[in-house]
């Protein structure tokens, strides 16, 4: 966990002004920069110390064994691990002979700041060596958002206190020797497996201020090129050599300083990989990569980089007035988003973006059912090329489809490139939700965009493939209700229960969508294969899906039995036997009445059409008495519910819980990346939480309302091309359009249409206060 | 699969007439030898060729790490694997210097009978060297029921056509190569680990005939002494040699002999082995035994052999008239039943005894379930020893509780010395009916021994440590029904359901067991801890058991929900994809209706004091649709109900197929050991089947009655140290007692007593016919 106050509180930035050895892998997750395709921790720039070294790229990977001591049939053989590539970030600084090393000597100013406008990472250093010479070292740091093969950086050094001799050696280097990664090394599975050396030499070569190392994995066969080159400007003195060997590209610059004179390198990296291309095609690519951003310029980069975020944030930002940490917070959060997602292209989004090794760099559920719908308002054409990654893997889930005996797609639980890597199945094979959180986000895009061309491309093939899946999945009890049994909803403290009814009723959304679809697409559902008998059946079971509900207590069941099952002995669990996963049973957590994660209330949400007002306040009252929030993808859902339901606090501590999680640490594993989703969850916490925001049916619904110490919130979106800011006020709520259209909207139950010339202002309706709900013994998030 | 006719049918022995090369891993399980302290495959004297070379003492195991690629709480590190041990079966023979190996020359003549009377394995061979040398060996192989240290083998050779050179090698050899035990090694479940080299050699020696290895193992850290001594006949000529390694102890014999000439080698071997005691302890163990062979001598050996036999064939014989092959396969049943548990004191029957390598070695709740059932009625102190050996292991399962977070004892799934070993918990540690099977094993030999001191002073720690754990499994529901829910049954093609009905049942048992001998040994449950309070407990919690029951369709389900899930495509289902678990998902499979092996079924057998007689009949046909016997432990006791309900035919088949199980390989793995329990099966289809025998509430009770086909059945059990014989004809039967005294019993429901003087016989009521029900296509079991 970080104490506060690591980090200024500041609308438009994060800003560090000490340096934390002991916080150094939090804070190089914090400071990552990443354009979904590339991604750099945000190491010092001397490389040491680290926490965890990181450069990332996305969807390059190794393949590593995955044992079993008792197989079974359909167990995967093999994962894909994300692996630290080849680091272009490091620049040694030698001031007459001694390392800059901030172990060493004396920092007197260290600054980190990363602009969520600018999108750069700079740092300033003040340092004096233990021969008594002060420097200031200032570096700004770029992954482009516009060119997405390049990273830049900036270093400038000026002696402070008189001549100095100055080294700077700019290195690419592969295989860095990499520290464990966890806490709890091997037994935390949330941690990634560390793999040695994972990259051979294929070529390497250097001329002038450039150096270029080509690479390949062992196992997974992927080619990759990194590439650096150098703008040197310092006094006349100043000489750049270069050298390369297999492993290490390094470009020496000396120079001798008097103090007011500086050394200022412009470094540009480049990367390119394939599984397919050639090594000179991917080694050419790098080339040509640095000799465009030469043609750019630094200064070229960054007045692009901050071109798109401004577009960006207009179209998406949301400002808070009562809450300057949750303001930040929800920036920082929508900053990392779309670092995550901005160019993917064809690839997934991982767990923890770019930013760290986490989860082995897997791509699960989350990204369809947290990052993509704040993407759907916000980067609409990352939700596209996301979904058409899933496209891709399409043959892939149709096989494992196949293997595991069903029609349709069986997209993976967790995955790099489309293959399954689970190697625990009731927790990831079972958990076949994952297939109607891609029809969802097909859905929700197509409904946002009106992309009629996309459905018809890709998001077809997506809705009928999983509605064929579910359709096999499940079957007609004798009392005619459509049964999905022994599956894994969300919730991973319940495991291969009958009728999960959040898997239930986004299976019902995904059979619906996708006969749906096929109506609007015909010609391409024939191509499909899709007849009309089989739309039919679609429908039928979807009509006819079963929804477990408590008749004695008067609230749904999570899963069928699940009421029935044993309370979880809150009171006889301590404190630091939290996450309980690390100190109890699978087999016990199945079986007993104890919520990991949202997962009825994540239902709530996402099909809150299938509840009335009294359900889902009994239904939330009751599982918030279970929940224990192990995971991070739970107070946001919570937040949005409780605001539904009206307890107004609790919706606002959850936020902030869920806003801070990073920031903070809260969940003690922030070291091995960020947690997208989470950060997506603060979005929804705000803009389906205190906005109300739904999009049910295609329209889009809000009912804004705002917590006690919250005085304004102001969110904008992207629909239909069309920018819709809606501000919200503790009284009334005003929807405008900045574009020329109109659109059809809800307040608190009450249509309404908006059009550009006429904004639309209503007042809130008054709430009736209900009681604040229990949560488990020690688990209540914190009071704001 | 061993194809007819491999084997002689005779009804006191097993005769091979034909050396099948490709069989000789499933005739050297068929062959082995044991007294359950030791065990030796039926390997060829010479060593080569081999199936799998296999010397096993009970409970010497080596450690191997358990991989997780996804670690969770609880999970077991370090799972148990029966090693491969010093080899003392090995006579290497050459003939005029050319070695004897029966792929080469011809091999005229063959024989191997295992003989069910005397105990011993003879051979006879009559072969042609390649160089035109005609020789007979014979042997006679024995492993000591009255010495249990002890194994021997006289070795004759004489040559038939002329003079020869003949040398003899006698060897202890450790670390033997082995080659892969399975048909799809690394695959299938059900296979072992292979170590290699699990033996470091501590000490050697030879003095004269005699040698003598010690070893100890790498990780478990167990130390063992292997010995061999010989006694030569042969002409004056004869000479004996000994040389030894750290590995391989050899005694050579060479002889020139003629026609008509013969060399006799009698060759005793010994093993000790302790994981406490010291090497001079170990080894000096080995010598004693040794000493004591040529004391008593081979021909003493022999003769105790028999007399041990003749008075278990006296208590525990089977006869039947009308299936020879049967009558064959029930005495090799219980041969090889008394070999696995005769002399295991204070160690566990392994599910393979010492037969094969398979499952690694481990006991499961088969032990309890189906072994110690047939030898409480023909052998019982192995079942005080067996029950003994849990008792040792009580720390263990306190501990595994503990961590499990329930109170008493969690005694482990598979297991050499009490750790849990398995690696996949749905399947492992969620079977807790394993301990019911324990309590009930208690129970059932209590009651056939009147053995009050052993109740006392073993039976009450683990009735009372299993009821406690039963009690804190458990909870009351609001309708103030007893639920254990998220269990798995035995039937593995379905895991983690709510209210197993066999594991409630059993636990029901479990619990007024505990409270039943608490009462009788107020005392001691006093020292336990035991207070009149929790007695009444379990009391409460056995009458509020919930037995899952379908209203709709009139059957108990196996457990709550299952009745409703999707039946599984038995039409579908192609021939060659049986067994499901190697070609389909684990998660397919527990979610639909398809049984593995009998649960429900089997919760008739040894509760059928809970269901009327409708019941049993209506659930068995229901059942019966979806029962696949994928598992070696279900046709005895679908033979035993379906006799029980009056489908006789199908009793009979399911007792043959059974019977034979092992004598045909008809589960294709055999190759690895025997199935101890299955073969337990044969006696308890027959007796539990034909003889309708059931001991639910301390009486035992019958309900005889023969298919067609079969004439007479006469089985003999021993109750309170008094033989009782039961003679069952087509249309009475009659029940004597063999020594003084009386036993209330009861035929076909009417209570009678029989005393010594006064056999009783009884008419056999007459049967009405029911139409035979389906089983799943293709899985039916083959007609008798």
């Amino acid at each position: 966990m970080i104490e506060q106050p690591a980090f200024t509180v500041e609308p438009w930035g994060l800003t560090e002004t000490e340096l934390r050895i002991d916080l150094l892998a939090q804070s190089e997750s914090l400071f990552a920069l990443s354009n979904g395709h590339i991604g750099l921790r945000g190491n010092l720039d001397e490389g040491e110390p680290h926490g965890l070294p990181g450069t990332y790229l996305n969807s390059f990977y190794e393949l590593r064994p995955l044992p079993y001591a008792e197989a079974g049939y359909g167990f995967p053989e093999s994962g894909q691990t994300v692996i630290n590539v080849t680091n272009g970030k490091i620049l040694r600084l030698l001031v007459d002979d001694e390392p800059f090393d901030v172990r060493y000597g004396k920092l007197h100013k260290h600054e980190r700041r990363l602009d969520f406008k600018k999108g750069v990472l700079t740092r300033t250093a003040e340092w004096t060596s233990p021969a008594h010479r002060t420097i200031r070292v200032t570096s700004t740091r770029l992954v482009s958002f516009t060119h997405r093969s390049i990273a830049a950086i900036v270093y400038e050094v000026e002696p402070l206190d008189g001549r100095s001799t100055v080294v700077v050696q700019s290195e690419l280097m592969a295989n860095e020797a990499l520290p464990s990664t966890g806490r709890d090394s091997g037994r935390d599975p949330r941690e990634a497996a560390v793999l040695e050396a994972p990259l051979r030499s294929l070529e390497f070569q250097s001329r002038e201020a450039m150096v270029e190392l080509v690479h390949e994995t062992n196992h997974s066969a992927l080619r990759m090129a990194a590439g650096m080159d150098h703008m040197v400007e310092g006094t006349p003195q100043a000489r750049v050599s270069a050298h390369v060997t297999a492993d290490c590209g390094r470009v020496t610059v000396i120079d001798v300083l008097e103090p007011g004179q500086r050394l200022r390198i412009v470094k540009f990296i480049a990367y390119g990989w394939s599984g397919k291309r050639s090594l000179p095609a991917v080694r050419d690519q790098v080339g040509a990569a640095l000799t465009a951003a030469h043609h750019i310029g630094i200064d070229g980069l960054f007045a692009e980089q901050r071109r798109y975020l401004d577009a960006f944030w207009k179209r998406a930002d949301v400002e808070l007035e009562g809450d300057a940490e949750i303001q930040q917070a929800v920036r920082f959060a929508l900053f990392h988003v779309l670092q995550a997602g901005a160019r993917t292209e064809l690839r997934a989004i991982p767990a923890k973006g770019l930013t760290g090794p986490g989860y082995d760099g897997h791509s699960f559920w989350d990204m369809e059912a947290f990052v993509l719908p704040v993407l759907s308002y916000t980067n609409p054409e990352s939700v596209a090329d996301a979904l058409r990654w899933r496209k891709t893997t399409m043959p892939i889930a149709q096989e494992r489809a196949r293997q595991l005996g069903f029609a349709g797609a069986a997209f993976p639980w967790r995955t790099i490139r489309g293959e399954e890597c689970s190697a625990y199945w009731p927790a990831g094979t079972a958990a076949f939700h994952v297939n109607a959180a891609i029809a969802a986000a097909v859905i929700r895009y197509v409904d946002a965009t009106g992309d009629m061309a996309f459905e018809k491309e890709t998001g077809m093939d997506l809705l009928v493939e999983t509605a064929r899946l579910w359709r096999s999945l499940g079957h007609y009890d004798v009392h005619g209700r459509f049964r999905i049994d022994g599956v894994t909803g969300p919730d991973e403290y319940s495991a291969l229960l009958d009728n999960n009814l959040y898997t239930n009723l986004m299976a019902q959304r995904n059979l619906f969508g996708a006969a749906l679809a096929c109506e609007r697409h015909l010609g391409r559902a024939n191509e499909l294969g899709v007849s009309a008998d089989e739309m039919a059946e679609w429908r039928s079971a979807a009509a006819a899906v079963l929804v477990p509900f408590d008749e004695d207590l008067g609230v749904h069941q999570q899963a069928e039995g699940f009421t029935r099952h044993q309370m979880w002995d809150f009171a006889g669990t301590k404190p630091d036997e939290y996450p309980l996963l690390l100190h109890f049973t699978y087999f016990d957590l199945y079986r007993k009445q104890v919520v990991k994660q949202a997962d009825l209330v994540l239902a709530m949400h996402w099909r809150g059409d299938a509840f009335t007002a009294e359900q889902k306040a009994r239904n939330f009252d009751y599982y918030e008495r279970l929940t224990v929030r192990d995971s991070s993808l739970s107070s946001c859902t919570q937040s949005v519910l409780a605001a539904e339901v009206g307890h107004m606090g609790l919706a606002l501590d959850y936020l902030a819980e869920g806003a801070l999680l990073d920031l903070k640490d809260l969940q003690h594993n922030t070291r091995s990346g960020l947690h997208i989703a989470a950060l997506a969850g603060t979005w929804l916490a705000l803009v389906a939480g205190f906005g109300g925001m739904r999009d049910h049916d295609g329209t889009l619904t809000f009912a804004p309302r705002l917590p006690e110490g919250l005085t304004r919130l102001v969110f904008t979106i992207l629909r239909r091309a069309i920018e819709l800011r809606v501000t919200v006020l503790p009284n009334e709520a005003t929807y405008e359009l900045l574009q020329e259209g109109s659109m059809l909207l809800a307040h608190h139950g009450e249509p309404f249409t908006v059009t550009f010339a006429a904004p639309v202002r209503r007042t809130i309706p008054a709430l009736t206060p209900r009681p604040r709900p229990a949560q488990p013994l020690g688990r209540e998030p914190p009071p704001r």
